[in-house]
C-alpha cells in the first residue's frame, strides 16, 4: 500500500514586499501617531478609522471596458461577485465616507486617518507593499483658513513630535500661480502645458539652464540621449525660468535693501492685504511679500494668477495673524510636487537639517508631508463638487527624520530580569516581579530552562536588559537580593581599571525588603 | 454619432460586512488598547506587528487536494500565482513570525499584539468581517510561570481600562481535568470523547438533567426534536456531572465548615504544595484548595488528571505568591470553552456586574477575555513541537462594558468653536483659536458660509462644542468678546425659571486678552 502522501511543511515567510515590525517599531510609530492625533484633535479635526476593505468601484479603481481592477491595488471578488480591494490610500475611502455620510457629518468636515495602506506594486529596497499613511482634510469648505489652518497644524504637529523650530520649514505655492504662468507665456495647448509641467518638475535635476534648453529646442541627456524641447521662444521661456528662480530673484532683491512695499505692489495686489499698516507690523513677512511681489510682476496680469496670488495672500495674512512666520511657514514658488493634482494652493513639509548620504556626504533631510486643495472628492459619487483641502504625512520619512536626529533610540530599553537560580522558589522570585511591576517597573522572572545560568545572563543581554536580580539558597536563608547593574557592568567590564572596578562595584547585595528601592535607584542612575 | 457612452456612478458604500468608525469610536479604542499595552509592556512583552497579508500556506488555510484556499479568509492569487490572504487571527502570524525570526527573538519570547484581522463570513447585526484582535502569547516554554504570568497580567490590563476589582474574574480551568474525568469514566473511543466534549459544551443551555439524559439515553430538545444520547451508564454520567458541578458541590462543603486540608488531600496531593504550612497563611488560596480536592477525589487516580491538577495547583501557588487570590483569579472546572483547542491550562475573564438584556432582564455581562495553552504552535513550519501560552481580550466585548459601566462616554466634548461675524476679520479669528489651541484647549473657527448666524450655531450643536466665542464689529471696537457657555445654556434652556435665568447668565463679556483664562474657568467648571 502507499504511504498516504505527506504534505511539505508550508515556508515561514512573509508574502514578497511585505515585512513585520517588532518592538519599538511599533512602539515609537504608535507614539510618533499618537503625538501627532493629539495636535489634530487640538485643531478640532475629527479621527475616522475606515474599512480596510473597499468596493473596487468605490476606489475608482475600474477603467471603463476593462473587467478586472486597475493594478495597483490588491483586489479579488467577493461571492456575490463584486469586486473587493484594499485601500491604496486615504484620501479615496474619505471621499466615500464623505459621500455615503455627508447628511450626517457636520459642514465643514475635519477629519484626521492613520494606518496601514496596501500597494500592489513592484516591491524594491525599502519600498514595501504595505506601509502607514497619516492625513488631515477639511472636507467641504473653499476658505483659504482652510488651507491656513492646516499649514498651521502641519508645524505644530512637527515641533510636538520633535522636529525643532528652525529645522523644518512648510512651503506653500499655488497651482493657480501656475497657471498663471502658462497663461502669461501664451501656452494653452493642452499637450504643450503638460510638457512645460514635466519640465518644471526636472529643475532640481537639470538646473536652470537645463530648464532653457528643454524648453526652447531640446537637450543632450547626460546619457547621451537628445530629448525634445517644449519649443518655446526665448522671452516666453525666460517667465518661467524667473518663476522657477523667484527664491534667488527675491533674495537678491533683498540683499539691496528692505522692501518698498508702496513703491513696489502693482495697483491690485492692495486687495490681497486688509490694511495696509499691517505690513509693517508684520515685518516677519517680508519674505513672504517680496516673493508675491515677484510673482505679480509675473503673473499679475492673468486673471487666474492674480487669483492664486491673492490666496497666497490670504494664506500669509492668516498665518501672520497666529504668529506662523516665514521662518516655519514661506510661500515658495519652488513647490512644484503634486502641482499636476492639486487645483489651488500646494504645500510642503521640508526638513531643512543634514544627514549623511550613503556615501557619506551632507545632504538636506528634504520632504516629510505635502498636500494642497483638491475639488473634485466627492463628484465621481454625487456629481457635486465639494472643495477640500487635506496634507499626508510620510510617516516612515518622518520616523527615519526623528532616528537621524537622535530622538528615538534604535534599541529599547529591555525589562529587569529576575533570574531563578532554584525552581522550587518560583513562587517567591514571582513575588519579587510582582512587586517590581507594581511600582511601575518592567520587570520579568527568567521562563527558560534555568539550568545554565550563563544562559540566563546571555537572555538578560538580549533582552537589553538594565538590571539582573539573583537570588539563591545563601541569599533567601540571608532573607536578602543580589541586584546587578547590567549597563555600569558592561561599561566596566569594557573600559575600567582594576581600581575603578573594586570602587564601583556593578552589584549590590540589599535586603530583600529594599528590592523595589533599590532597583529604582539604579534605573534612575542609568538615565 | 454615438454618444460616448456615460459611466454610472459609483455607489457609495463599504462593502457588505465592513462599517467604518468615528471620532470617538477610535479614540476611546485607541487609548483602550494603549493602556492594555502599557500593562502588557510592564510584563515584559514586546509588541509584534506583523503583516496583514499572508501567504495562504502559512495561515494553513489550504486543505489537502483542494486548489482554492479554504472558506474563511479573503484571498487572490499574486501576480507570482501565489495564493495571498488577509489574516483570520493573530496566533496564525505569530506562528509564522516566530518560525522565521526564531533566531533572532529571545526564548521564551513574549510577544503582544494588536490590530484588525478579517473573516471571510457571512456578516450579522453585530457581526463584522474585519474587527480587532488584542491578544498576548509567550512562545517557547512548558513553565505554569508563564500561564498564571498571562492570568495576572490578564486581571491587571481589566483593572488599569477601568473593570474594578469585584466586577470580574478569571477563570482558570485545565484541560488535563477533562482529559482525566474522560479517562476515569472509561471514555476512550475519539467519537465518544467528542460526543461527551458537547455535552459538557451544553451545560449552560441544558442545565444538570439536560447533561444526564445527553450523557445517558438521549433528550427531548425544546424544538421537539430527539437527540441521541452518548451512552455512559448512570455511575460514569455521574463523575461528569460531578466534575460539571464542581462549584455547587464545593460551595456546598465549605458552608459546612472551614476545610481540613490535612483530613482532606488524598496523599499524592502533597507534591502541589510546596510547604504544607504554606496553606494556612493563604487562607484567601482555601476555595482553590477545596476545588481541587473535590476534582482529586474525580480524577486523582489517573495521570493525566493528576497532572492537571498539578498544574493548577502550581498555577495557584504562583498568583497567591503575588497576592491574586480566588477574588481576583479562580481554580473552575466550570470554564469549558475552548477546551477542544487547548493542551492545558485555559482561561477566560468574566465580568461579574449586571447589565440588562434586550428585554430589559438582569443579566451578567459575561465573558471578554480566553485563552490557554497550546503545543503545536510552530511545529506545521519547523516540525519542532513548541509550547506556547496566550490570552485574547475581545476588543469590541470590552469597549461595550466599559461603555455599560459609564467608562467611557457615548460622544466626545467637541472642539471650542470661534463664530465668524465678519468674514474680513478671518485673521483676528484665527489669532483667537491660535491662542486657544496654545494653551492645549481643542478650539476650532467656523469655516463654513458665515452669512446665516443661525447655522453656525447649529453647527456648534452638531460639534458638540461646550462654548462658542462670538465677536462682532460692536466687540472689536469695544476690545472685548462675548463667550456663551453652551452647556449651561442648554441646561437653562430646558429647565430655568425665568429668575434662574436671569441670575445665572450663560454667556459672558469679557476683554479679548481675558479670552483663554475665560473659556479655560468655563471648561473646568462644565466637568
Amino acid at each position: 500500500m502507499a504511504k498516504p502522501k505527506k504534505e511539505p511543511r508550508p515556508k515561514a515567510e512573509t508574502p514578497k514586499g511585505f515585512r513585520d515590525y517588532f518592538g519599538a517599531e511599533v512602539t515609537t510609530r504608535a507614539a510618533m501617531l499618537n503625538a501627532i492625533a493629539g495636535v489634530y484633535h487640538r485643531y478640532g479635526f475629527d479621527a475616522l478609522e475606515s474599512s480596510a476593505v473597499e468596493t473596487v468601484e468605490a476606489l475608482g479603481k475600474f477603467l471603463p471596458d476593462v473587467d478586472r481592477p486597475n493594478e495597483g491595488v490588491f483586489a479579488w471578488q467577493d461571492e456575490d461577485e463584486k469586486w473587493l480591494a484594499l485601500r491604496y490610500d486615504l484620501t479615496a475611502p474619505l471621499a466615500r465616507v464623505y459621500a455615503q455620510h455627508r447628511n450626517d457629518l457636520p459642514t465643514p468636515y475635519r477629519r484626521y486617518a492613520m494606518g496601514p495602506v496596501w500597494r500592489n506594486e513592484k516591491p524594491g529596497p525599502g519600498r514595501f507593499r504595505q506601509f502607514y499613511q497619516c492625513d488631515a482634510d477639511t472636507v467641504g469648505t473653499a476658505s483659504m483658513a482652510a488651507d491656513a489652518e492646516i499649514c498651521a497644524m502641519l508645524a505644530d504637529a512637527l515641533e510636538e513630535v520633535g522636529i525643532p523650530r528652525g529645522d523644518y520649514v512648510v512651503r506653500v505655492n499655488n497651482r493657480k500661480v501656475l497657471n498663471g504662468v502658462l497663461e502669461a507665456t501664451g501656452v494653452t495647448d493642452p499637450d504643450q502645458q503638460a510638457a512645460v509641467l514635466r519640465t518644471i518638475d526636472k529643475f532640481d535635476k537639470v538646473g536652470e539652464s537645463g530648464v532653457r534648453e528643454l524648453l526652447g529646442k531640446g537637450r543632450l541627456d547626460a546619457s547621451g540621449a537628445y530629448i525634445d524641447g517644449v519649443g518655446l521662444s526665448d522671452e516666453r521661456a525666460e517667465v518661467i525660468v524667473s518663476f522657477l528662480n523667484s527664491k534667488k530673484i527675491v533674495e537678491a532683491e533683498l540683499r539691496e535693501g528692505p522692501p518698498q512695499p508702496d513703491d513696489r505692489i502693482p495697483g491690485g495686489m492692495g486687495i490681497i492685504l486688509n490694511d495696509p499698516h499691517e505690513r509693517s507690523e508684520q515685518a516677519g513677512q517680508a519674505w513672504n511679500w517680496a516673493v508675491m511681489d515677484h510673482l505679480m510682476r509675473l503673473v499679475g496680469t492673468t486673471e487666474i494668477g492674480f487669483q492664486g496670488l491673492k490666496e497666497l495672500g490670504e494664506i500669509s495674512d492668516l498665518l501672520a495673524a497666529q504668529g506662523y512666520g516665514p521662518d516655519r511657514i514661506v510661500i515658495d514658488p519652488s513647490v512644484v510636487r503634486g502641482l499636476g493634482y492639486y487645483t489651488g494652493p500646494v504645500f510642503e513639509a521640508e526638513l531643512t537639517f543634514e544627514i549623511l548620504d550613503e556615501k557619506g556626504r551632507p545632504r538636506q533631510f528634504g520632504s516629510v508631508a505635502g498636500g494642497g486643495r483638491y475639488d473634485d472628492l466627492v463628484a465621481r459619487f454625487t456629481g457635486q463638487q465639494v472643495p477640500a483641502v487635506g496634507v499626508s504625512i510620510g510617516v516612515d520619512r518622518l520616523l527615519a527624520a526623528l532616528h537621524a536626529k537622535g530622538k528615538i533610540g534604535s534599541a529599547e530599553r529591555g525589562p529587569v530580569v529576575v533570574t531563578v537560580m532554584d525552581r522550587d522558589r518560583m513562587a517567591d522570585y514571582q513575588a519579587m516581579v510582582g512587586e517590581l511591576r507594581q511600582a511601575g517597573i518592567r520587570a520579568e522572572v527568567y521562563l527558560g530552562n534555568p539550568k545554565n545560568f550563563g544562559n540566563q545572563m546571555k537572555y538578560a543581554d538580549r533582552r537589553g536588559s538594565p538590571i539582573a536580580v539573583i537570588c539563591g539558597g545563601d541569599e533567601f536563608a540571608k532573607g536578602v537580593v543580589q541586584i546587578k547593574d547590567l549597563i555600569l557592568g558592561a561599561q566596566i567590564a569594557e573600559n575600567a581599571t582594576v581600581e575603578e572596578w573594586k570602587e564601583r562595584p556593578s552589584q549590590y547585595e540589599v535586603p530583600r525588603a529594599a528590592l523595589v528601592d533599590k532597583v529604582r535607584d539604579i534605573l534612575a542612575e542609568q538615565r
